[in-house]
This record gives structure tokens, C-alpha cells and sequence, in this order.
């Protein structure tokens, strides 16, 4: 994706390429960001690039353990954190410690086009189930979906591609199913939400804490995308403080992200992110990019759910082939991603992380693309 | 270990534990790395954070590849490297990229005890075979371990926990016996070496290089040891400019590198790393360490064979059960490992990167631990 774009912009000019591909954000990083980190680096104490324990510094977990219980009903201890190279990292982490080979996995789609590979690397099935019209959770569709090997299900809020953010009310919903499923199977069936787009909601919008609603559960997140840093490979993953057998699956996570090869999250980012657990990007920027995005596109004829969080769009395609038609988008300089790929055809994906401008003068290549086929 | 050193410590006093158990480099990064990572932390410039192409930045792997290039009898070109999440990273992202599930992968021994586990990670099999008394390759063994299952041979020099480095000559017999098994198995045998510790060696000594060696190898290593960056996780692997099938395999590695979870190396340490292809802390004072240490182990009556690099002593144990006497030194606050944690019961390994105080005040422990016994 990254080299198509590189290809076009390197054959048409940066201008005229508008790429709407990579979830790679566009706003800088804040100023307290670029603060502490030249006051890191100007540090001269010891070890600061050093081996620490492999589930992070201390102060890094009880930082995000006292954050983490500021923001939800659970007091959280640095135990019940693990570092780890971003929300990727988490995981895989935590797929490892908890999968068995052929254990499955429920994921709701359209879904992160990642999952399925990271439940291939630990020998996992995905279970894919759709979700209703408007993106929420097809409650039925996922307790039809249950068998004797599952032993997660693996959700995604504010959701890539679809921007979706599951409410309270289908939340505490899927709880009890997994309350009931657990208790069918006499053994816990996992949630895992993974969450990095968590603080970037629109209209006053907030993200329910899974942590609130079920027991058995772990939260996998990363500062890429609410700090703008995803080349820096931070984040964490966190179990709920109430989950049963909490050292024997913590002890899981801490050794498999040492033999998973990370080892440990990026020593000097642990460190900057201490001071930033309550920053983070201006959201604002991106409600107005989505803003200006959903008004062009609808003046255009397109169709969509409005997103309420995340910076993706993700409209039905006007024909039935999405991969066709985000051929025909590409044919304009437009650059988009097919929803096949998320395993849920009929639509594409928007990645509108981009400057204002590029949301603009995409417009006139949106309109061609869709005049081509209504 | 970390937390056994953590805990003692607390317990005795800093002054009073004499923690030998792991290869975390005592000496600081190089005044160089300081410098840029200053700079860098300075820089205005924009997407200094982002994700980049999940290889690299283009600007590091060509920094890598002329460093090679420079190093070797072989031309590299960026598309040769791959930037990693560390050593690790990179056995992971080769290892990935060539196994097929019950491929067997032949490890002399003693060896790093993260490769079971690396093997594991991608269904493969590890084949140890012993190594000889001075821990030189032992050809006819490894020539005895193939089957028609054998991926590759995975082999680290400067050795962990040995410091051996493998000479010239040896290297040469192992290509020609990988050249003989790829004719009769009609596909290549990989030859992957693990150099983290390539420039640390002692006495003037050259760790040869296998690119000019064996053609189907490839290069994993990292900064973690010769700028003291071990936290940081920056590392990469390189294939041999003439390897077959490059394209494919190289595509394989950006692709097992993203999946497995890393996504790219931490984006600032890549920019550091640029300057510093020709920097490395000062060996001196790690062969200082060595001599030191040889000198009082000697005097005492331990039995080793002497170090040529790395930074780790794997003496034999004076009674036949090593983790017998890791004890009876942990009962001293001596913190090694036993020997039989990396393949080789009857030894164990002093990781001699720690502050000279440190060797010079173990001594009296060292002493009463082989005196109970001899």
C-alpha cells in the first residue's frame, strides 16, 4: 500500500495522488510529546537504554495501572499492565498466552485486515460473523458462532474500517452471552478489545469500558494513534484485575512477549509516555476532516455510516465488485482499500488521516469514479 | 532473573549481590549516540513518527547496505535489509519467512536458550548437536544431524554463552558440507548467523563473515550490544545479495515482519542508527572485564575456556550437576545460570558485563562456592 502510493506520487506528482490507503496519521504529535522527549534525551542518567524487565519499567505499568483506574471502576496495579510494541505487540501477546492450536476465535467484520495473521501465528481459527446493517454487533450471529474450541471473542471500538463504536447497552449484551457461554463451557471465554482509536471520538461520543462489564477480559491498545507515533512501536496490553488466574496469565504475557522475539516495548517511549497517559492529539482535527469527508461524498451520491470515532470511512461501494471499483477510484489518483479485504465486500475503506487538502481535491476523483457507474 | 537480582538486592544491599545472570551491557552508549539521539529529539520536520514502508526507512536500509557493502565481499542494496525489532525481531522475521511446519533447523550447543522458543514460535524443530571441547564446530555432527526435514543451520559468533568465534577455516568446511546437503536435497540449506556480539572480540581477533562465505545465508543482529541500546529494540536482518529466489524471500521477511505483530523498527531509533554504522562502545573495557575475571577464576581453580568475544564466561562446574552449583553460588549472592539451560549441563555462564567493583568483590564467593566441593 505504502509503495503504491510512493509509485504514484513519484509518477503524477505529490499533488495530484490521493491517498486515502494507510491509516497513518497526519496530525504531529502533541507538544508535551516533543517536550519530554528532548528532555529524555538530554538525560544523563544510567541505563536508560538498558534491558528492563521484559514486561517494562515499573513506573511505565504503574503509570498506566493509575491512569487506567482514573478512567474506569477497577483499581488497576502495575501487575495487571504489560508494555509492549504497540497494540500489534499486545495482541499477539496476548493471543499466545491464552490460545491453544485450534482454539477459535469470534471476530465480528468487517474487521482489521491484521487479525487473521495474528491468529495464524498462534495456530488460532478465526471465526468471522457479520455484523447488523448500521455496523453494531449481531448478537445472534456471535452466540451461533460459539463451539466447544472457542476461547475468545476479539473486538475492535472505535472500529477500523468502520469508525463504528459499540454502545453500553450491546456491550453489557455480549457480556452476559460470555457469562453464559463461560458458564456452559465451565471455563472462561475471553474478550479482547482492542482499542487504540479509544480517544479519537466525535460529537461528545465515549467509548464503554469493557473492563466495567465482563470479568474475563483483556484490553490491547498503543499510543499510535492518539499521540500520533506508530512508527515508535509503544503500547500495552492490560487484563482486567478481576480475571481469573490473573498470575498465571500475566506470567503467560510477560514471557511471551520475551519469545515472541519484542523482548520488551521500546525502553525510551515507556519512559515518554508516563507524562502523556492524559494528552492527546487534537480530535477535533480529524471530526473536521471527517466532517468535510461525509459531506462530499454524500453530495457525491456515495452511501455510508457516519463514523463516530477512529479516522476511517467506510462506504458501500455504488457496485457490487468493491475491488473494481476501488480500481476505478485508483484510475482517478484516489486511493482506497477494498472492504473484501476486511472481510466484508461491498464496500471500501477511507482512510482520511490526511491533510484537508487532500480530502478536497479527491472530491473531483470521488464524483468521476461514480458517475462511471450510476 | 531480573526480578531474582531485583528481589536479592532489596534484601542484601546493591553493594552485596553479585549479579552475573544477564547480558544487559554495563557500559553506557557511545557519547556519539547521544549526540544524534539529542538532535533527532530536536527535529522539526514533519512524520518523524509515522509508520514507514514496514522494511524501513529507504535512508537506513541503504546506510546498512553500504556498511556491509563496505565490510564485505558483496554488494548489497537496500532491498537486502530488512530494520527489526531487535535480534530477536529478525530470527523471528527469517525464521517465518523459510519454515514450513516440522522443518528441523540444526543448532550446535551450548546455545542461546531464546531459540527454542524462536523455533517454536513458526512450528519448527530444533536439532541440537553438540559442539567440541573448545566449543569449535563440530562438522561431522552436524553433517550426521541433517535429514530431508533440515531448513537451515542456525549458529551465533561471537557465542552465547561461550564467546566463541568461529575461525575462517571452520566456516569454510560448514559452507561446503551446506553446499553438498542443498545438491542432495536439490533446494538450498539456509545459513542463518546470529552476530549481535560481532564487534565485541578481543585480542585483534576478525569475526569472518558468512556472506562471503556461504551464498543462501542470511545475517541476523543488532545495535543491542555495540551501542549498549538493548532496550531500544533496533536491529536487522540481511540476506546475502546472492541468494536464490531473493525477491520472494525478501518479500517474505517485510511481510512476517509486519504480521508477526512488530509492524516496522522503532521509528527514532532507525534515524539514529544512520550515523553510527561505524561506532561501537569501547571494547577495551569489556576485555578488561574478561581478563579480569580469567585472572581471579584461574587463581581459584575453575576450569574455562578463554573468551574471544561476547561478554560471557561459561566455565565448567567443578561437580557434574551445574544447577547444584549455580546454587551453591547463589547462596554467596553469585547470580549465574547453569549450563544446562543452553544446551551444555556441566558449566555455567558468567555475564561479565557489569562494573569491575563488581567482578573483583564476587571473587570471595566464587572461592568459598568451589571450595565446598574441591
Amino acid at each position: 500500500m505504502f509503495e503504491e502510493g510512493i509509485r504514484r506520487k513519484a509518477l503524477y506528482g505529490d499533488d495530484n495522488v490521493y491517498d486515502f490507503s494507510l491509516g497513518n496519521p497526519i496530525i504531529e504529535p502533541p507538544s508535551e510529546f516533543k517536550l519530554i522527549l528532548s528532555q529524555l534525551a538530554n538525560d544523563t542518567g544510567s541505563g536508560r537504554h538498558a534491558y528492563m524487565p521484559n514486561a517494562g519499567y515499573a513506573e511505565t505499568r504503574q503509570a498506566v495501572a493509575d491512569y487506567l483506574t482514573r478512567h474506569n471502576q477497577r483499581r488497576f496495579s502495575s501487575s495487571d499492565i504489560v508494555m509492549t510494541v504497540g497494540a500489534g505487540g499486545a495482541l499477539n501477546v496476548i493471543l499466545k498466552t491464552i490460545l491453544d492450536p485450534n482454539d477459535e476465535v469470534i471476530i465480528p467484520s468487517p474487521y482489521f485486515v491484521e487479525y487473521n495473521f495474528y491468529l495464524e501465528n498462534h495456530q488460532g481459527v478465526p471465526m468471522i460473523v457479520g455484523t447488523r446493517s448500521d455496523f453494531s454487533l449481531d448478537l445472534n450471529a456471535i452466540d451461533e458462532a460459539f463451539t466447544e474450541k472457542t476461547k475468545a471473542v476479539l473486538i475492535n471500538s472505535p472500529n477500523n474500517p468502520t469508525g463504528k463504536v459499540y454502545s453500553e447497552e450491546e456491550l453489557r449484551e455480549l457480556g452476559r452471552l460470555l457469562n453464559e457461554q463461560s458458564q456452559r463451557f465451565g471455563r472462561p471465554v475471553y474478550l479482547i478489545s482492542d482499542e487504540p482509536y479509544r480517544k479519537i471520538v466525535y460529537d461528545g461520543i465515549e467509548v464503554p469500558s469493557i473492563f466495567n462489564i465482563y470479568k474475563e477480559s483483556f484490553v490491547a491498545t498503543s499510543f499510535s494513534k492518539d499521540l500520533s507515533l506508530p512508527g515508535e512501536r509503544i503500547g500495552y496490553a492490560a487484563v482486567n484485575p478481576d480475571i481469573l488466574e490473573k498470575d498465571l496469565i500475566v506470567d503467560g504475557m510477560v514471557l511471551s512477549n520475551r519469545i515472541l522475539g519484542y523482548v520488551n516495548a521500546p525502553a525510551l517511549m515507556q519512559r515518554a509516555i508516563i507524562g502523556l497517559l492524559d494528552v492527546s492529539v487534537e480530535v477535533s482535527l480529524y471530526q473536521k476532516k471527517r466532517d468535510m469527508l461525509c459531506a462530499g461524498l454524500t453530495s457525491l451520491g456515495y452511501q455510508y455510516v457516519k463514523p463516530q470515532g477512529a479516522f476511517y470511512l467506510f462506504p458501500k461501494s455504488p457496485i457490487e465488485d468493491d475491488v473494481e471499483f476501488v480500481s476505478a477510484l485508483k484510475e482517478e489518483n484516489v486511493l482506497t482499500v477494498p472492504g473484501s479485504g476486511f472481510g466484508c465486500p461491498g464496500h471500501f475503506r477511507i482512510a482520511y488521516c490526511v491533510p484537508d487538502s487532500v480530502i478536497e481535491r479527491s472530491m473531483t476523483g470521488f464524483g468521476k469514479a461514480i458517475k462511471r457507474y450510476v
